[in-house]
């Protein structure tokens, strides 16, 4: 069965494998009859000011296909954008759904987060008040694994493996001088500890792993948390703290809000957030007197180090893409593509669909029986879970001492 | 030629190599009949306190030596120690050299920079005022590469891949929005802008790499700069900046220390320095208005990201150690390993010795014929000598989806 001619598009923040669904999505389509894959330029903005290119004009051989694999952030481009309800917004869906119509599309990939779900849903729903035949289907992406129902989200696996590597490096970096030493790393997460619980991952038989996590499920009870601290940098020399941008302190307020940080919104109303690790550093400097105390920002590296992105990542987000487009072939639409664990060791994952309505907008944070408060840190049950998301590793094709990507000559 | 017993020690900031140059030291002195290889806890520190190791005794297989050149930072611990000058310091003198004597060294190793190789001049002029029979030889290590009269660092070229390799995947990631963008990234070198000019490395068919450089070699003309970005922004919709920690304005001022940043000195009186980028960031943001721009510190994690080394850096760093204690044993001292390039392309590299008093306190910056100043830059010369440093990959032991290290057990 022909897939038929294809839009797909990527949205919202980046990560080391959303290109990896690009290509999944891309592969199916190409070797399932597709006659155009039109890629949007920068998402549904970029769509709704008509630009997009045919990737099969852009993309000719396996090799490219695989160097897509490797290459981090949004190959297309990406946006943050509003679309809007149809119900305010009729003029847009009418102008996008003429564009489609226009190219003769069958089926619409999003590969995104939340938002974009939300985007499937409603542009879903508007095609079917419409009349309009032609499926919609969601591609799972995001670092902050915050999605629900589906076991977890590519991206993840591999911001957690960049995540736990650099800071074991960070953490024989800390260790090698002989002072009380306090090193504070803040890790990407806005409403889910997702990414700070995967420090743990970075203990082992030869590393101690992060001393205490604060995840932004729990409120930072500031006084309690000065205490421990101290308490513990009596008894060891390295304190290592994991802490996500989101945390908010016992009062509600951000942690980074705290000694006159700004506070900047997206289009989405989210707030954009830096300055917990370096507020918690001034705390504790303060508090406790430590004079070798550093905080270091894993920064947007922690998205898209696709030098050493997860293997397991990479291919499940390429699977993701193929299965979904397999999928819409065969008639299903307004659904996302969900991963079902089918077993822990050896690891085992199904691939499956859910109603994309069930997943916009919702938010899935760690669970609480998961996070063992008293002892800051998270229960042996996360790292089941998120141990075989971060195996394997996805060779970067080198050229001249650095990896290769594939760009697109717009 | 026996060795003799050996004394090594590993001093100043950590980098991803500097157990390479260990495991060199400790892999030769094994095989040429030393019957112990102690190892100072806290380098020259430590040994002042009597702290050390045998390495015999923790080190047994081959399995092991290859996983301490996949270790980052040191594997002995570290120390920023002041030795003083003999005339007055004696006592420390007495005291380290009744500790040598007792062990019955015969040969010191110093794994280090500039304030290192301070270290080994000063021991071997005493040594040799009191006709002590002792060899002391340099192992130069940092990531800054600002030593003299040896072609380049152990250090500099894994800092350089890490830093060429995450600004490519940065730039791709500050690339994916359809807005004007602006990255600026801060880059470790506190006089020297050796590592900043290294981000020229992302640069290849698939990347612009960064727009401008701002290395410490220059001040910062303010005025100019933001002319420049401004123009540059009106003909592009990214502009990446690398900017060193140690730039400073025309004012002679550090641009770290504007707006209010503290200044705070190490123990040999350097300024540690951070808020370049911060502040760079903020006068672009604040004079041209504008919205999406971000700094990102490459923080320590440029330092010890051996995940990512330059396997031509590990085996030099290697090599520096076997060679410097082959050396030792022939009856070298005041001494420390230098590189001597012998070709470009292919690349060929030649192992020496320099007088360490040539070499102490010393400093390296980049040629001012390879800094294309006016167009924010650095000239060719630099990448042909850059770019071999950074070629290759040492496959790190990955168990659980991390890399492996040897941790001392003391």
């Amino acid at each position: 069965m022909s897939i038929g001619n294809v839009m797909v598009g990527q949205s919202g923040g980046p990560t080391a494998v959303i290109n990896a669904s690009l290509a999944g999505v891309f592969a199916y389509a190409k070797n399932n009859g597709a006659k155009h894959v039109y890629g949007m330029l920068n998402g549904v903005e970029g769509l709704l000011e008509g630009r997009y290119v045919d990737m099969l004009d852009h993309i000719k051989t396996d090799t490219e296909i695989e160097l897509l694999k490797r290459t981090p952030a949004s190959y297309l481009g990406t946006c943050r954008f509003k679309l809007g309800d149809p119900a305010t917004s009729e003029e847009k869906y009418a102008k996008l759904f003429k564009q489609l119509k226009a190219l003769d599309i069958n089926s619409y990939f999003y590969i995104g987060g939340n938002d974009s779900m939300d985007s499937i849903n409603k542009m879903s729903g508007y095609a079917a008040a419409n009349g309009v035949d032609m499926r919609f289907m969601g591609i799972p992406k995001t670092v902050d694994n915050d999605l629900v129902i589906t076991d977890h989200t590519p991206g993840f696996g591999s911001a957690a493996k960049y995540i736990a590597t650099a800071l074991k490096e960070l953490i024989r970096d800390a260790s090698a001088f002989n002072e009380k030493t306090v090193l504070v790393v803040e890790i990407m997460g806005r409403n889910a500890g997702w990414l700070t619980a995967a420090s743990i991952l970075a203990k082992g038989e030869d590393c101690t792993g992060p001393d205490m996590m604060l995840l932004p499920e729990l409120l930072l009870d500031e006084e309690l948390f000065i205490k421990e601290a101290g308490k513990r940098l009596n008894d060891k020399n390295t304190l290592i703290i994991a802490v996500s941008e989101g945390l908010k302190c016992s009062d509600g307020e951000y942690l980074s809000a705290k000694s006159g940080s700004t506070v900047v919104k997206d289009a989405f109303g989210h707030v954009q957030l830096s300055g917990a690790g370096h507020n918690l550093k001034e705390m504790i400097r303060t508090q406790l007197g430590i004079k070798r105390i550093r905080s270091v920002e894993f920064s947007a590296v922690q998205r898209c180090a696709a030098h050493i992105s997860s293997r397991t990542d990479a291919e499940e987000a390429f699977m993701a893409g193929h299965y979904g487009a397999e999928r819409a072939a065969n008639g299903d639409s307004a659904k996302m593509v969900v991963f079902k664990r089918l077993a822990d060791k050896p690891y085992a994952m199904g691939l499956g669909v859910a109603p994309v309505s069930d997943i916009a907008n919702a938010e899935k944070v760690v669970p609480a029986e998961w996070i063992d408060k008293k002892n800051y840190t998270v229960t042996d049950d996360f790292i089941t879970y998120a141990l075989p998301l971060i195996q394997g590793e996805l060779s970067p094709f080198i050229i001249n001492g650095v990896p290769r990507h594939l760009v697109l000559n717009k």
